[in-house]
């Protein structure tokens, strides 16, 4: 019986990819696991946390200090106002944290490997991929190799999400039985809850759902709460 | 002008690469990078600043307090005892730490990302590779890879060391005048200084002296301390 680790970032595109190693790879067989890492939004890590509760899976948090000390990006330094990018810029937005899913990945791989885990899963997606190049399939297979050679074992790296678009992904995540989980979901760049609905993560999400014609839950969640 | 980055460890390897680098690049053009990542032995550290300093080149530390959460392994859990692996053993030795070489050299790259520097260099021997597979050609080609397709830029990881024996190793120390240098490094698994003379890691490092007919100056050293 196969087992799967699902990198989990407790947003959207992650925990839509939960749910599809437990569609894959079957209950009892997927856990998941977050890194923290310095991100801005500690809050990404409390959704991590209820969305693995509520998809009863076991979830790991590993500490990085490193991008916190090399600095110069917006996602860890406090200091750097996040910003967005024009559509058909071809500059790297300042959320880019250079090697970010490469070390997440590779430091997913080293839990794993102990665990007799070969199967690892990322949601990382090359469609609306941002402008960050270590989400595209040419980084992740080239990283896949690297792993299973520097590790001396056969690891598989699934991307799921890898070639469809946002509305695609909220199609699936609704086919997977995943959309009320989205509701524990973070996105927004600025830690905003309910999301602030104006930064460049806030729109991507905002356009999908509405493209899928599904109602985001998370905005349902506190549309109920209103008095 | 070509700049390059070391990977130092502290280490004979690292020594001597720092030196290659310099000579291949020229003084002025070369970084050094270290990691404290939990390593069972601080001397490292100390070693890794007192031989750049002495090759008058700008070194920076960076902190990783991920593989001792990760845990399991001699290097950076205290409760494990480092032992020994037979020479013609295929397992790997429990000082094995999944990835190392892959997440130093790829924070290596993210520091040297926004500095503009694209050549990276590792002393990982594929000889005496002391059966960790991440030192191997195939591993840091793939890296190579996987890094200059996920920060969008051609990052070369060089390997100067790759195909030599130790006895090369030590040879090319001395046409590089590393050789002095090398009474700075660490090498001992068991932290000892003046080393142990008996880990593995210390019978390596005497078998490429011996070698090579040339008196390892860390020796010398304490020999010349001697009352």
């Amino acid at each position: 019986m196969s087992r799967a680790l699902v990198v989990l970032s407790g947003g959207q595109d992650s925990t839509t990819c939960l749910y599809w190693a437990l569609h894959r790879f079957g209950a009892g067989q997927v856990e998941a696991l977050s890194f923290d890492y310095g991100q801005r939004h500690r809050i990404e890590l409390d959704c991590a946390r209820t969305i693995a509760a509520r998809a009863a899976v076991p979830h790991a948090v590993l500490p990085i200090n490193t991008f916190a000390a090399l600095g110069g990006n917006a996602l860890t330094d406090p200091g750097i106002a996040v910003q967005g990018v024009a559509e058909n810029s071809t500059a790297l937005p300042n959320t880019f944290v250079p090697g970010r899913n490469l070390i997440f990945l590779t430091f997913a791989a080293a839990y794993a490997y102990p665990r007799g885990i070969r199967h690892l899963v990322t949601g990382v997606a090359q469609t609306d991929y941002s402008g960050y190049p270590d989400c595209r399939q040419g980084t992740i297979s080239a990283l896949e190799q690297a792993i299973s050679l520097g590790m001396d074992c056969d690891f598989t790296l699934h991307t799921p999400l890898m070639h469809q678009s946002k509305a695609d992904t909220v199609r699936m995540a609704r086919e997977l039985g995943a959309l009320e989980a989205l509701a524990d979901s973070h996105t927004c760049y600025h830690g905003q809850r309910p999301p602030c609905g104006s930064c460049p993560a806030c729109v991507l999400r905002a356009r999908g759902f509405a493209e899928a014609g599904i109602a985001d839950p998370l905005l349902e969640r506190f549309r109920t709460d209103l008095p």
